[in-house]
């Protein structure tokens, strides 16, 4: 099996990436992602800008990095304060389910993340095959942005549901990691999550949760990067499909 | 009718603070409330100290101006992460209902409030008569605490709710009023509240919200102060009796 750094899987991200960058029209304003996936389809996003396919179309960026990327090429940047709607999204996920629910959040920008794409007209999200899974919290914990005060409270209260959180550690810092918001994560895992829209809300009323990285019922589009016979293939999982 | 200012609201204030701070137990860790009538009840903390009637209290503060409050007191201060049980929170509200549920907010310290109240082993909660309503949003508005970069989106998904949001404005600032963790709120009405805990559940559900002003289901017991045959009285409201 390839690790996700691997040739293969740069492959398929990008293949997804440049697909996604595809479906942009002309005149978009569009939600910029946040990781490894998300950034091919900014890079893709900006060579179609740079040979003229694509213009006037301005980037709501997910985070720091997005936004670096962004202007790194060439996308003009704008806010929802600025330009209230967003045509589409594009974004990646860690994990996606058969109901086209996610986790989001390896990247520390779940919140920004799900302001942004839960307020477009369309969102897309793309990942290479290793993201299917048939049941969320498989393979990756439910990351839970809190305020720094509510550490002890919201472990607690996230104990009392049987979950098993974990304080992200930052790297290159002492302590914990910081968010862009100023904000530390849990890493939640648990045994079973069998209802994640339930357990969504739920997370996000313990006081002291800013959002948790499950997105349920906000993906439009999956695209998915596979190798089918040897070649790189990109298949789309709607909502209707799924 | 008195204002909430007059001389007998200041004195039905001061009754539930003092009956709320006589419920305090020598060695407990307490919640300090925040607003004007949690203010008496830091005060009469402060006294009971200062006679030697209570000893080794320590006070989690919900504000920095309960914690400056707290100083002037003489209550020591500590943190969630330093003592993770809280025995007893007190705190005022805006609106209590015949089911102890509240509306928080007025001092837009309800996030922090809630984190607190929420973790101790008993929340008592103190308002003098006025506050009292047969039905949540009859006086007034829910306060929303939302990261600043996410008004558009959540004053729209606010408003497919049926709700009316104005950006709560800063005093002595231009501009929007900023939380004491950095954020702006939305002070939201509604045409009726017909389901306060689903309503609480909905709102921190949208993504950039972190927390909202209903308290559905925490109190324990509320203290209201109130005249009866021109002398002041404590009622005592508790979830039982509700």
């Amino acid at each position: 099996m390839n690790d996700s750094n691997s040739d293969t899987q740069q492959l398929l991200k990008s293949a997804v990436g440049q697909a996604a960058a595809a479906r942009v029209a002309s005149g978009s304003v569009i939600g910029l992602g946040t990781g490894s996936t998300a950034a091919f389809a900014i890079e893709h996003l900006g060579r179609r800008l740079r040979a003229g396919d694509l213009t006037d179309v301005r980037g709501v960026p997910t985070s720091f990095d997005a936004a670096n990327l962004a202007r790194r090429n060439g996308i003009p940047l704008t806010t929802m304060d600025d330009t209230p709607r967003i045509h589409v999204a594009i974004d990646g996920a860690d994990e996606v389910d058969p109901h086209l629910a996610l986790i989001k959040g390896g990247g520390a920008a779940h919140t920004q993340e799900k302001i942004i794409d839960a307020h477009a007209d369309l969102f897309i999200v793309i990942v290479d095959d290793k993201k299917l899974v048939q049941r969320l919290g498989s393979t990756f914990a439910v990351p839970v942005e809190l305020l720094p005060m509510a550490v002890v409270p919201v472990t607690r209260a996230i104990e009392r549901l049987g979950g098993h959180p974990q304080l992200r550690m930052g790297a290159k810092k002492i302590g914990p990691l910081i968010t862009d918001q100023g904000n530390m994560l849990l890493d939640v895992t648990f045994d079973a999550i069998d209802d994640p829209a339930h357990l969504e809300r739920t997370l996000n009323n313990i006081p002291g949760v800013v959002e948790n990285g499950l997105f349920v019922g906000l993906a439009d589009l999956v695209l998915v990067g596979e190798i089918v016979d040897g070649e790189t293939h990109v298949r789309e999982l709607s909502r209707s499909t799924a």
